[in-house]
């Protein structure tokens, strides 16, 4: 019913996650009225993101080099390592202003159900890198869901072989959320964390 | 905080209508993750938008020709056009099956307040296709509101001067609706034009 190119345009923007049918022709048809300038930018960014962009070989963060600007940031702490699940979780972390260390990004969590066992994920290369860089206090930031609780459980016991001290973060009521709403493991949660 | 392309692109999709920066960062996280032929794929088509897509010369249609493939299907009903303001509206008309006739994107709708006048939309060259073609029937599908209902008014009066039939699209309660949530000025019209 499109041209194809309109069309071939709605199938691309329909696979990324949450972007339906409508959303994407919405997309396209907004698309196709920019500016010839801002649509060749756009191109060529896309072009550029697998000659460009790569992951940093220290922490998997993404980088334009080899390796990220955080690891090779002397300012900050150099024996914290704040493991976390995506990039996206690291952004968060960071945008807070509240951690100062280094990150290392495991991009998988352990899950039986989807076949990931613990040799698939970056576990042994996290072991290594806290064993190399004598890292003092590594803090794991995983979401609290089964997934979350496996790779926290066995990222813990494999530093504590190492006499590498693990931390978590608190788990509590979120900040302005009402009692009331708050489901009950979290408020068992909130009990027992109780200070 | 991101490498530098991440950040470009996160700001080219924001351009989007209805798109923040969390929802570019998330659509740019993911895209970042696909495959090298998809992101070619994805690039060249935003890139051949400018060379490739026209508006088609008749009726403003999309097209990768002179003419949309609507205005040269023969076996369409040649003597009625359906006035549109934009593609969307078009391709949703299309998707019903009602209509087998021609169609006429205006683009625009005359709109005083935003500095849209008559002499701005493509309402001349509406009169003389009608004219050039022999037209029966100009049916005008323009929404429901103030500067749908002025561009309405304004081509009914120009092609009842060219002795061309206008008829709208009927309005009352939509399909499935509840009478209990439908606005007074839907009921004072489906009351209007109860059969």
């Amino acid at each position: 019913m499109y041209p194809e190119i309109i069309q071939s345009l709605i199938e691309i923007f329909s696979n990324l996650t949450g972007v339906g049918e409508k959303t994407a022709q919405r997309y396209v048809l907004e698309l196709v009225e920019w500016e010839s300038d801002q649509l060749e930018q756009f191109s060529k960014q896309i072009a550029e993101i697998k000659t460009k962009l790569k992951k940093c070989k220290k922490c998997h963060n993404f980088t334009e080099n080899d390796l990220c600007n955080i690891c090779i940031d002397k300012n900050r702490n150099q024996d914290e390592i704040c493991v976390v699940e995506t990039v996206r979780d690291l952004i968060v972390i960071e945008k807070s202003g509240i951690y100062r260390g280094k990150y290392f990004v495991l991009e998988k969590l352990i899950s039986i159900v989807d076949n990931v066992y613990p040799e698939d994920i970056h576990i042994q290369e996290l072991v290594e890198l806290c064993r190399e860089n004598e890292i003092k206090e590594v803090i794991i930031a995983l979401s609290l869901n089964v997934a979350g609780e496996t790779t926290t459980q066995y990222i813990s016991k494999k530093l504590a072989l190492e006499n590498i001290k693990t931390t978590r973060l608190a788990s509590g009521i979120p900040i302005g959320t009402n009692i009331e709403f708050t489901d009950q493991l979290t408020l068992v949660s909130a009990f027992n964390g109780r200070k």
